[in-house]
């Protein structure tokens, strides 16, 4: 039965030392060398999510994968650089070294192409089910970080790709838009940004809270993905599910008009009042309430 | 029943903007201006340990309180300064907001009086017990982070209080050393330092082996806690327990001698072969082994 310190000696096998970061993790604490000109951003994320089942299917590596690349996400939402990341694994007793060997290497798999480094972490076993947690560190990189605060009535409302019906596993494969953000950032007055997680109706209504402000999305100009269709046999329409179903991992922004014609699509526009409508072709509108994931506690 | 969204809502409430963290908690990551003099440090740890049935017992906000806690204690083994933390819980379903917001309060309560910040988080419920997971972003403060690397033979090893039996009472109370640290590393030239959470033995052999090093532990020197001797009647005798009870969370650390006379207790030396001995009264040795908590993947 391996042990904790192997594993981590394993770890820190896997790690080459950078100018960001000259010592290797395995210390109390990892030490970087943060560029002085930059922002740091950072943020985490756990694995448990709509009541844990979510992590019992998939293999450790896809697992480790998409744990990393939902803080790559959150990277791309603010349109900040990827630089580095500490996990801990809370493993099921008995899961076996090669388990989490796998699940680093989903980690690196989805790191390594942002050269975002893995600088640290924490791994033991429990009598409960795996969780994983990522803690990401980004940096600003020359870009002003885009929050969720900032959309102005008339800004216009877009999205980088069709939505809906990711359980159909776009959930596990999806690729963060960091590099798509960055460009948006740079050649385009964005306002706001938020990658799609809860669903559109819901990250939509994040960014109108924070930012004080109302939307109407036409329901037309929502792109839905063909996910979306397939999943619609259950009786709820494409388009409810390209609104509410989350975890699609692209980027919703709002940009001062005119924005980009291409790389995104215009789904609505920014209100002064508060709420938020679909409107449907012929002028109907009805609100958009979020039907997308919120945890109970 | 109360959603993460209005948890949020309320965390968020509690955390005024300061220069470091310009933007509140909230957005997809937080956003720090970090300060162009110092190193990045950065470490995490999770709640989950020795099987998990820790958190049974204490209340939420000595629980919160102990994972924040365990964090600065990290700072403190490298000497540098506590400037930011972001945390994650995933709560048994069903725990109520009331448990979350004492959790939060026992984070805050550890937090604070370093001037700590909890910028951000990701709370959810689940069907499993309790994970509280905490990563600590320190900085360095002007001084140099000490890492376990660097112990020379013939360096005095130092430890920063008694030692054993912590189960009575302090591993959930213990004060970290990050003050202490600061002027140690200040007033003397300190060449490694680890914090006791693994005990004596286990985290004296991590120093050994990042320096590649051996030691001698003097068996009268060690300071043995009154919680040693009294735990000491399950038979094993009360140095046995200073030396490998763990979660002690005092320093250990190693210097050019002269070392300090007061405020830390000369415990060994530092020998260039590799190998841990104590030593007792009298001159006879044997090897120190290990007995700390490690944890079994």
């Amino acid at each position: 039965m391996p042990g904790e310190f192997d594993f981590i000696k394993w770890v820190q096998s896997q790690q080459p030392a950078t100018t960001l970061v000259p010592v290797p993790a395995g210390d109390d604490l990892a030490v970087l060398n943060w560029p002085a000109a930059d922002l740091l951003l950072v943020g985490v994320d756990q694995g448990p999510r709509r009541g844990s089942l979510r992590f019992r299917g998939p293999l450790p590596r896809q697992v480790g994968r998409k744990a990393m690349n939902r803080n790559l996400s959150d990277c791309a939402a603010m349109a900040c650089l990827p630089a580095a990341a500490v996990a801990t694994v809370a493993a099921p007793r008995g899961v076996g070294a090669d388990y989490l060997r796998e699940l680093y290497q989903g980690l690196r798999d989805a790191a390594d192409p942002f050269g975002c480094q893995i600088v640290g972490g924490d791994t033991g076993s429990w009598a409960g089910r795996l969780v994983l947690t990522v803690t990401i560190l980004g940096r600003s990189g020359g870009i002003k970080p885009l929050t969720r605060a900032g959309a102005k009535p008339g800004d216009a409302i877009y999205v980088t790709g069709p939505l809906g019906g990711s359980i159909r596993g776009r959930h596990m494969t999806f690729e963060p838009r960091v590099a798509l953000a960055r460009e948006l950032a740079t050649a385009f007055p964005l306002t706001t940004m938020i990658d799609l997680s809860d669903g559109l109706s819901r990250d939509l209504g994040h960014v109108c809270r924070a930012s004080g402000v109302g939307a109407i999305v036409y329901a037309d100009d929502v792109p839905v993905h063909a996910d979306a269709v397939e999943v619609a046999r259950d009786g709820r329409a494409p388009l409810e599910h390209a609104l509410h179903d989350g975890e699609d991992y692209e980027l919703l922004f709002t940009v001062t008009p005119p924005g980009p014609t291409a790389a995104a699509t215009r789904v609505g526009v920014v209100t002064p009042e508060p709420g938020i409508w679909i409107e449907h072709a012929g002028g109907r509108r009805e609100p958009l309430e979020p039907k997308g994931w919120e945890h109970a506690l």
